[in-house]
């Protein structure tokens, strides 16, 4: 029986391993969730852009609302950058895990930059709104121009 | 001058009818969104579900913090099911448009299940946890059994 055991305890260590991607059912879902996390912030943001760059009228309450989204997506996708998934239906650039922490640099950038946008929103004052974005958003630009494939 | 006052006129006219994607800058942006947003929303349920169900440790923590996301996602998918996006890459079925109240009402059910679930999530307490989420869970199948192809 010996063996028997032996495998058991060493599936048991194994299984106690926590792997990169353990809040991923597969690596594929990791990619799809960042994906899908960064396309629905994006589409938020791009609501707050139109207003901060006066080509819709202002609405604090809408600036705020989706400041209140962008908030909380803001803080997802870098999570689902795990070891592995650097293949498949993506465009993210081999530096994001060469280069580390100069992708978590650039990720806490923007992420201090939504909290920043987020209270300028909250002021309901568009001149404090126009000034966060501009801002705020060259660090998506920074991270897409060294950490994404065209 | 006056065709080209009434030109402009009748342009300032069509540009205040509201379009029903007006949040979308084009219908396939709507069908990405609701369902980008329901997928991010699904992979933080599964992780309450885990715990409500005790496939994994429960972590008060943890489930307080899914559910805050949930909570923010559970509102955005609903209005990208627009006119005329029950075309192309999308499992909705024809149901949504033509019992749109019956549509409504099952989201809105759904909706005030998270409500009831987040509170739970929120006194820590894993009773709370797994009686909310026993009847949160059949909101979304029953959603998807009536107005999601298989």
């Amino acid at each position: 029986m010996k063996p028997h055991f032996s495998l058991i305890a060493a599936l048991s260590a194994f299984a106690m391993l926590t792997p990169v991607h353990a809040q991923f059912a597969k690596p594929e879902d990791a990619v799809k969730y960042r994906k899908n996390s960064l396309f629905v912030m994006q589409q938020h943001w791009a609501r707050v852009g139109a207003m901060a760059q006066g080509r819709v009228p202002f609405d604090a309450k809408a600036a705020q609302d989706n400041m209140d989204v962008v908030s909380t997506l803001a803080k997802l996708p870098w999570a689902a950058f795990t070891e592995g998934t650097d293949k498949g239906d993506t465009r993210a650039k081999a530096e994001i895990w060469k280069e580390s922490a100069k992708f978590k640099e650039a990720a806490d950038k923007f992420q201090a930059e939504v909290v920043k946008l987020n209270a300028a929103a909250k002021t309901g004052n568009l001149d404090n709104l126009k000034t966060a974005f501009g801002s705020a958003a060259p660090t998506c630009k920074a991270c897409h121009d060294n950490f994404r494939k065209d």
